[in-house]
């Protein structure tokens, strides 16, 4: 398209800040792949987690036609951002072009990666063990942010990504202890003007936000600017509670 | 996946009733076409209609990567059946692969197409008839029904079409007679358990039943059996009011 007038906006901070929220705060995504059999290109649905470095992770059966295409053809793209009422072109949604990259079961990755995507999917716990079960990690390449009519962007790959991340064992621990941070997580929820205000949990946290969890509901808080230390990291969400 | 052990199962009328009504009750799809600079499969949102012949439709601007890309290569894909609350994946949903065929902006299949579409989404009007926007009919070629865990399903593009279809005058203006019928409408929404009652309009009607929309709120009713002409379609809404 780069011989054609160009409808891309130029990518400033509220665009990242737009991208990062829309594809860090999706439970799910629409998963585009390539079929190995036919070529076609084929979409369908998977629940969504983020590790601790943004890379967004997936977790699929081994007898789902998406995980027979990744092993073919690593080549993919997630669709997150869905639309609540009104026109649906009008919400703001991501396209993350990515590489998909097996995890290894046995690996320090996986455990890792386990962890917090059941603390986002409890009901993943029935099944993330079975031996057809498998996590992804999707490896952002670019995006195309589209922020409704004639709101168009594109974004790196590291644009996406968490550029100081750690995955020490503190940074694991990290999400037990604000999992226990309940008056918190309701203050960071009224903060956020969520419609309810009790029953909240922060479901994880790293260096560039935290996720509040209420049911089946999920919404990133991202911070101004990334908190390199997991006592920072739980001074700020504690403040919620200090300010409200 | 033929040699492996398959979690499709046979594919029985009430799976194809259910594939049905997800793809021609849907406001909207998940796009997935082959990117032409990089080959990676690329997923985005695009706004659905569905011809008189049971074809789904989208328009599209050519200013969008996904109408470069189909111009580029016609296969794509389409994924339909939006989440409510609860857990994503116990959702149903239908991916159905497509071949694109770009419509003639002069042609009848183009002003047939273009009523269909605005009666469905009012807002297309704004900007239908902009140069650059056009529509393409997604030719169903198969598809894969994915009705909640372990309920997968495969489909041919026929059982997604409408056998008997008729592109004749009487079945373009059936949309207008349809448009009138209120109180029907109504009465239809109520025997569909929509949660209002009123305020719904009959968007448009084909052989294989009719469409719902209140604002946003889009409901699909299927036939038990196709009905072959429009008198016979105008008696059908007409019970609804009888009855209720």
């Amino acid at each position: 398209m780069q011989d054609k007038p160009s409808p891309i906006r130029e990518t400033d901070e509220e665009a990242r800040r737009l991208a990062r929220k829309l594809l860090r705060g999706a439970r799910y995504a629409s998963l585009a792949v390539i079929d190995p059999q036919t070529g076609f290109p084929s979409v369908s649905r998977a629940l969504l987690g983020i590790d601790l470095d943004g890379v967004p992770v997936i977790l699929v059966s081994d007898l789902a036609s998406h995980t027979v295409a990744l092993k073919n053809d690593a080549r993919c793209s997630i669709l997150t951002g869905e639309p609540g009422k009104g026109d649906p072109l009008a919400h703001p949604r991501i396209t993350v072009f990515c590489n998909a990259e097996p995890v290894d079961r046995q690996s320090e990755d996986h455990a890792r990666i386990r962890a917090r995507f059941i603390a986002r999917h409890r009901k993943a716990e029935l099944y993330v063990d079975f031996a057809d079960f498998r996590f992804f990690r999707l490896a952002p390449v670019s995006a195309a942010l589209n922020g409704g009519f004639g709101k168009a962007y594109l974004l790196s790959g590291e644009e996406l990504t968490i550029r100081n991340f750690s995955f020490a064992a503190e940074w694991l621990h990290l999400q037990k202890l604000v999992g226990s941070m309940k008056a918190e997580a309701n203050a960071a929820a009224q903060a956020m003007k969520a419609g309810e205000i009790s029953d909240w949990t922060v479901s994880a946290a790293d260096m560039a936000g935290f996720d509040l969890i209420r049911g089946d509901i999920l919404l990133r808080y991202e911070f101004e600017e990334p908190i390199l230390d997991v006592n920072g990291i739980i001074n700020r969400i504690s403040n919620f509670s200090k300010t409200s």
